[in-house]
């Protein structure tokens, strides 16, 4: 069977619009071939970090080649350059926003371009759909196997910025936040295993979770081991601490939300203080 | 034409985070040339009868050989198991917790396995997210035409539930459930022509159907035969009994919603004691 | 490689129900090669208007041959017709209620059809879902290339409404209105630079623009040009004037949604009466 090139799609366009409907079209018009593969379109407006949460998420299992453009693109028809981002493996197209940030954090060897050949781009270009206009034709481009070189000059000084890290507020206590809440009202924080490697070990004992003024003591190893109404902690297939709850919305049950802040306290009894 | 393996997707992942994407991307990475078709990923979270709905009114439109994989799935990363359920047309991937009865009373033949062939799972396998870690893998397994016996034993004690029934309260009182709200607010009951072959006989006459203390004494062919503001009932593309409005939802109408009871009085007239 | 014939979906079908995967079930049980392509399945519930917008806006993006099916269809059931219309490059398949009228203003050369031939149609035909009995099944012949000619005669008569144009309600003052607001919030007008150039021009002064109460007097070229907080005009990706802010979502500042009037009032000065 002939090689099928596959491009996927995360955007913050959401589905009440012609806008992914019209970056398809483009697409197809030029590699009528592809496969096009939707990852998300509910990133949040205009939220570059929600964004980059999305696509370091699920790029790394599409097979090699695999053409990944994001457009969360607030500045779109400003001096921010469309880039072409590629590892050995992958290309991303997309904004020189920092959209990409989470996946330079995870490939050693990225190759960043400013995309500038401008005859790749759908003309006119327009001010305000650069995700019609150059992002989708670019991406096409590369499914067609059209060199990587040939769209601009290498830079080394695109937008990177750090995603928001846990840290020690006091010798036991590890200060993170919510990063999102998911489809089921989980709370994913920003907290890793390597941050608090004493809250994962086997039979963790003696630390309590503070959101807001709930506290949790328990952790579970999947969500139906929770008891009704039961808010507790688990190790989420993002690969962060979640704060959850069996078969409800822990963002609900607690009241916090994205930016909430975390708080681990390691080594410490839990029987007095008990939060509110 | 080469023969390119379909794989449909139903879930109550919903669309605003990466879960879809990276089922997606673990299917392509095992069968590139795979068409992957979403059916719904707004299944009501945890909701195994709203699951068993979906797949069971749009599994059997899809040609020979599709693979459809459903992921509703609260008991992830307990003892529930991963089964793979095969028609003579049709497999079917999913948790074992009553999500394909509705497949079941539908087919005859089916066999049923329990998934153990770890081999074929994406590792390591999380204990929150098995859309990605097994039922994905399993569903490309299956797409590239790895026998079915291979994956693991057969069973015979899956879960399989009875999808709620209507029942005659009395003589000419049949008592029916709304199973859920449509899109357009239409309330698709449990009730099909077979239950009350007289309510849809040509020219019925003398019943009411009572939603809550909303009386509906019509039943119309198509929607836009309602008159404005008026609640009817009209047999849905589903084979149950709706109660609809034209260009309205009638859900707002009567108030009623999914689980409201729905009753269907029969040989009797409709001129006394109008409901509220 | 062998052609891939391209079908793509618009509905008011939402994406909580099972319809248009059994939609699209339908197309491959006849096409398997097809490549489904979803346009948008969030048109507003029953909205003619909001669907002849969304297809207007992507169908023209899409490949040679590709065929369009648009499905908004309060009259299912009745007595309006399903017609396929014809382009020099697509084929659209919808019901005939004035959804493709700004595709038929943006085409020369339509040939309408009214779609007849039943045997075609999947059987038995529902009275309230043709997306799945006979849109579906139609698109998918004409995808294999039966010819246009075997689905029914020819008509004229086909419904064709005339999207609302801004009018000059006095010698300065052009009256428009939202036509609608997208994901972000922009107030998408229906007012084109052909209906005001003076608006357009480079350096436009002495206008005004009245939302509601609300008074705009900037033009931008990008929304990140607006000031935070700013409510400004610019020349949208669809062809209208769109009332944005930057990253911000304009309906809400101004209170706007769609149906607001929007007016346009040229070559005065706007350093008196400011709107309240």
């Amino acid at each position: 069977m002939a090689h099928r090139p596959i491009i996927t799609l995360t955007t913050d366009f959401g589905s009440n619009d012609h806008f992914v409907g019209a970056m398809k079209g483009v697409i197809l018009d030029i590699v009528p071939e592809a496969q096009i593969i939707d990852i998300c379109h509910a990133v949040q407006p205009f939220d570059v970090l929600d964004g980059a949460l999305t696509i370091s998420q699920a790029y790394s299992y599409f097979p090699n080649r695999t053409v990944h453009v994001i457009v969360i693109d607030p500045g779109v028809g400003t001096a921010r350059r469309p880039i072409l981002a590629s590892s050995d493996k992958y290309h991303f197209v997309a904004p020189d926003n920092g959209v990409l940030s989470l996946v330079y954090a995870r490939e050693d060897r990225m190759h960043v371009r400013h995309i500038t050949s401008e005859h790749y781009f759908l003309q006119p270009v327009s001010n305000t759909f650069h995700g019609r206009d150059i992002f989708a034709p670019v991406a096409a481009y590369l499914a067609k196997e059209v060199d990587s070189l040939k769209f601009g000059e290498e830079v080394e000084d695109y937008v990177k910025f750090t995603a928001p890290k846990p840290k020690m507020a006091e010798a036991n206590r590890l200060r993170g936040v919510v990063l999102k809440v998911d489809r089921f009202g989980n709370l994913v924080t920003n907290i890793t295993p390597q941050d608090a490697p004493a809250l994962f070990a086997n039979a963790a004992k003696g630390f309590k979770i503070m959101v807001g003024s709930r506290e949790i003591t328990e952790i579970r190893n999947a969500y139906a081991e929770g008891s009704p109404g039961e808010v507790f902690a688990l190790l989420g297939s993002m690969g962060y601490l979640e704060i959850a709850a069996n078969r409800a919305a822990a963002a609900q049950l607690t009241g916090a939300g994205k930016g909430t802040e975390v708080s681990v306290i390691l080594g410490q009894g839990t029987a007095a203080g008990k939060g509110a």
